[in-house]
């Protein structure tokens, strides 16, 4: 795009920038809007969608240049946008908003399945647009989370169709044919930020549906419209787990009451002293924490098959049951020799699968093992250290032992969060060095590989408590101290401190008044830290769910406590992501990924921990000897129920369907019509 | 159908039915067959496909009548096929064909694939026929099994269209509207017999290149094309297991070599005798068992695995990916009220798949569990009454004890084969009740019934030794003579004894010269016994496999055997199907179907038993004695093993893909481009 060309998009985009700017609010009219290039999409009225922030030192020639790539048609070469200037061309804001065109367009390639007027949900063809419901009326049409992904979509999509030098910037900026415009752009600090606009009146609708009442159950279809599926399928998950608690929290409660042990459990818990010598002579016959454990190893299988069956249901409700990503242009940061693909015949970046595994399997692998390693060594480094100073501290009791006595335990926080954050880094590296064409690919693995790291990160020292040390006591007071305080401190620090700086610190320098204009709105909400994801909310309950069904038999308590800790959690969680950060994108997406897979594997290897607890527990040794069975017969009792359990476990899992009848039944006649659809399809480019 | 139009349609047929039956070879014309209803289907060859043989009482009226039927047109409810009455009118075969157009339309209604002109395998389309690769000859579009299973699936499909009284029979056999005529024939008598003829200058050719020679590799194309996918299939994994043995076979005979005990075990399964006294004393630190045992672990799941990528390119190659029977008419046994599929939209007779489900959890599950449990039963009443006798025999010892000791094993025997023999009835009659809509569905759960009764009968005495009792050393014993001993008996019941009797009973009979007419060739074929179907064949394999890998680490050779005996299976099993039976019918199938499962399952449980023997194994015991670890120590290592092994099994089947990836990419093209046509077809029928 040579300089004339530029000046005279600017010409373009200046003539309306001088507008009011209190004119963008969401009934504002065309005027500022860069021009669509369909008539079909003209209309009064253009809903600011997404902002992007500029470099302070951004040119007015370069953000002129953007504004007309983003309003330019895709056929040129464009993301077929509306963008506004904001204040005027100089300002360091673009707003844009997408019309209706791209918004179908996209809506197909995305795969989106919308209400036909059969009443199914059925995948979106732009050229059957009129037969589907309120096609003409994009608020309705689309959900605001779909069409601010969308911008971002098309956004994140815009190539060089030739070698271009952007104009204001330097020459090592030029782009080369097929590079990503917008990743070159934010290398070259030309964007700063892209962010989806909140919408007031629907935040403050959705707030209230949601977290400020008594309401019992989450306004999820509103939640999913505002937010997006991700977001929706996080909060039904929490919901669905929340109350799926209720059952082993009852028999918990039963549990410990019948059995007499409430006092004595409370008491340890929270004194977190050891009362437990006197446990093996009161105790009953048969142990009600058998009981809890078969149960709640059960449990866990059935709840996560009864949720797969509702992720579904839900993934059809919202349309996401059919998304085509893998048939859709890889993601950004995909590349490779250009080629065909041999799915969809289109010439696109290709990258050998077994190149990707071989990558994954002779770096990855390696590597976060290396991590796993070094978290191991941690720990033995510390217990090592602690058997240490408690010796030295033995030995010399004086105030400097005292203080020693500390030591390692920092030593190890320290190292932790060190390793931790190094590793961060190393799984985003490594997970674009397996070059995902996907974009869930490559979150699932970069999940995946972060999620195994914090799991064992918060596992170790349990884990090394009940299989190294078997010392059931220690693991109680442990389980009850983290279940009780990890708790209370999460709640703090993702909740309260944010309040508290977003109150306290950022809220002054925002004062918002009904009247300002609607971009400082806008500049505030920039103001905002932007929302870190949902990865520490999706961990947080698996590891919620780790102490629950793999430690659940040695303290029975563990579901109710979670259950109440849950109720608040979905409230503040809800509370979190309304007020406290920018408005997030995400994708659609047809369930939780990865995180489905780990709890599933959580589940199962709950077995092997529960039985080997039981195992430990010194009533069953006891009983063990009194009814003159060695250890060794013992063992293979509980090495027998482990297996019959597992057996059990796959069995339950296999017989439970994964999707109800009636989502079966509509999938298989989407398959059967494009079987028939595809011969017809044939016959007929024959005879064209 | 009234007298009159009965009458006339023998009229046509008798015209034709007078010409020399000679010319009802492969290369016969057209006189004697019926007429074709379409023109395009006009052909100066018919070949006769599959015989009727009709029951003796038929009178001449019912033969004419089921002549016209079979040739009658499907839109007039009839079978769309040829027929020719043989002989004459009243004499008992009826030799059936079909024209081209509806073995086209059957093919793509089973949704089989033959090569496009782009040179993939494709679905095929009716409407799109001109473009798939031999379309016009159906002796090289089809194969011989594919025409002839067609044949059974459209006189199979037969269904009355109104209420109707068969010509010559009694009243009592009057059809209801859509009542199945082919079995309503089958129970009055008037067909005793339906199955496909032998081709013989193709089985000729098939049968040299099959066994006759020296050849290393089978003919799996042509196999495949004169028998059908599910025969090709079964010899492709007998020849793929065959050469998977080819590892442990090495691995066995070096570890038996260098660790000097292949005397002995020789000895000893030859002998019979326990010669394991010395063991202990002689044996080398670390054992070759052990090493044979972790490979064995791991050589099966990745053989497995292996597998089933080759199943799937065999698939492909055999046209058989796409099978679309779930879209296809239910089998002929199914009932339910009438309804909409809501899949594909067909009015058919619906059944819910709970009450299916119900059935299967509330009669088949209990009855199932009976017999298994009267298997155990009888072996536990043969090991008391065996201790019994014994007692008996040493206090008394005289010829009526020396005799007394062999009745627990006839009366076990005795038990066992009848309990077999009601269990097959039963099993049957159960499968039935669950009225599976699907024939593949009703022949998998029927294999699956059967499968685990016989693989419990078969294992059961050997579980009770290696579990119950813990003796390894009877255990080798017997699975050396069950090795050596059941693989010669069952070669000889197998191939032997048919061939003494085909050769000596029936062949004497059935005197063939090459200028008999053809028609008493085909009556000869009718004198052969029906095959008796692939059941008998799997189990062997899934029996062998269970010797092998369920005890394979006390007994090292047993890989050795099984190549051994393998290899002649092969040949055997191929001469079996070739000479000794009646062609059978076979559905195109796109994989092992259960077997595939039974053959995995075996392969975990493998690592139990094991795990479990190694445990046992006296120099294990030893060693641990001499390292100063407990039993219980012991048994707590062999239970880690157990679970890294399981663990590493469920990963190698998870990383190596279930298909090649050149097979996925064709799926996802396929998938591709249904759902764009889906979407342009939607366009279409809007526009229109």
């Amino acid at each position: 795009m040579d300089k004339a060309g530029g000046d005279q998009g600017g010409a373009e985009v200046k003539a309306g920038g001088q507008t009011l700017l209190s004119r963008l609010s969401a009934s504002s009219v065309r005027p500022g809007w860069t021009k669509v290039s369909c008539p079909c999409c003209v209309s009064e009225r253009v809903e600011p969608l997404v902002l992007v922030k500029l470099g302070e030192k951004v040119g007015p020639e370069t953000k002129r240049w953007l504004i007309k790539l983003i309003g330019a048609p895709q056929t040129d070469g464009g993301a077929g946008l509306l963008a506004h200037p904001g204040e005027d061309a100089s300002g360091d804001l673009i707003i844009v908003s997408a019309p209706r065109c791209t918004l179908l367009r996209a809506t197909e390639e995305l795969g989106l399945c919308k209400l036909y007027r059969s009443g199914d949900m059925e995948a979106f063809s732009y050229q059957d647009r009129n037969n589907f419901k309120d096609s003409d009326n994009m608020e309705e049409f689309l959900t605001l989370a779909e069409r601010q992904f969308i911008v971002k979509y098309e956004l994140d999509g815009l190539r060089a169709q030739r070698d271009l030098r952007i104009p204001g910037l330097l020459d090592i900026y030029t782009l080369q044919r097929r590079d990503n415009i917008w990743q070159k752009l934010q290398s070259a600090g030309v964007t700063l930020d892209t962010f989806p606009l909140h919408n007031t009146n629907k935040l403050k609708d959705l707030s209230e549906a949601w977290y400020s009442g008594n309401q019992l159950a989450q306004p999820l279809d509103s939640v999913n419209k505002y937010f997006g599926s991700p977001v929706a399928f996080y909060f039904s998950f929490l919901g669905f787990y929340t109350w799926s608690l209720l059952p082993p929290a009852i028999l918990g409660v039963c549990i410990t009451y019948f059995s007499g042990e409430v006092q004595k459990e409370v008491a340890e818990s929270v004194s977190g002293s050891q009362v437990i010598g006197s446990e093996d002579d009161s105790a009953p016959a048969i142990s009600g924490h058998m009981l809890q454990a078969v149960f709640s190893m059960l449990w866990s299988t059935i709840f996560m098959e009864l949720w797969k069956r509702r992720s579904a249901s839900l993934s059809y409700r919202w349309g996401t049951l059919h998304l085509t990503e893998r048939f859709a242009e890889p993601r950004p940061g995909f590349h490779g020799n250009l080629g065909v693909n041999p799915v969809t015949g289109r010439v696109e970046p290709l990258f050998p699968d077994w190149q990707r595994e071989l990558r994954m399997a002779l770096v990855s692998l390696p590597v976060v093992g290396l991590f796993l390693g070094l978290v191991v060594l941690g720990m033995m480094g510390f217990y090592w250290a602690e058997a240490l100073v408690q010796q030295l501290n033995e030995d010399w009791d004086n105030m400097l032992t005292q203080i020693l006595l500390i030591v390692p335990s920092v030593l190890h926080i320290l190292f932790t969060n060190m390793l931790a954050t190094v590793y961060k880094t190393v799984a985003q590296s490594l997970t674009e060095y397996e070059n995902h064409r996907e974009e869930s690919a490559f979150q699932n693995h970069l999940t995946a590989k972060v999620l195994v790291f914090t799991f064992i990160n918060n596992f170790a020292v349990l884990f090394h408590i009940a299989f190294y040390k078997q010392d059931v006591p220690l693991l109680r007071k442990r389980l009850a101290s983290l279940l009780i305080f990890t708790q209370i401190i999460n709640q703090v620090t993702e909740v309260v401190i944010p309040f508290l700086v977003d109150r306290f610190i950022s809220a002054p320098h925002r004062t918002q008044r009904e009247d300002d204009p609607q971009q400082d709105k806008f500049r505030n909400q920039s103001s905002l830290p932007p929302f870190p994801g949902l990865f520490a909310e999706y961990i947080e309950l698996l590891v919620q769910f780790g102490y629950l069904s793999l430690f659940s038999c040695v303290f029975p308590l563990t579901a109710v406590l979670l259950l109440l800790n849950n109720l608040t959690e979905i409230r503040s969680d809800a509370y979190k992501i309304c007020k406290l950060f920018r408005k997030p994108f995400f994708p659609p997406v047809a369930n939780m990924g990865v995180w489905q897979v780990a709890f599933e594997v959580l589940s199962f290897v709950s077995v092997v921990s529960n039985c080997w607890l039981l195992l430990l527990s010194p009533r069953l040794q006891q009983m063990g000897q009194e009814n003159g069975m060695s250890s060794s017969n013992l063992l293979l009792s509980a090495v027998l129920v482990e297996h019959v359990l597992i057996i059990v476990k796959v069995i339950i899992s296999i017989v439970i369907p994964d999707e109800p009848d009636w989502i079966r039944k509509k999938r298989e006649h989407i398959e059967f019509s494009s079987m028939q659809a595809l011969r017809q399809q044939k016959l007929q480019t024959e005879e064209s």
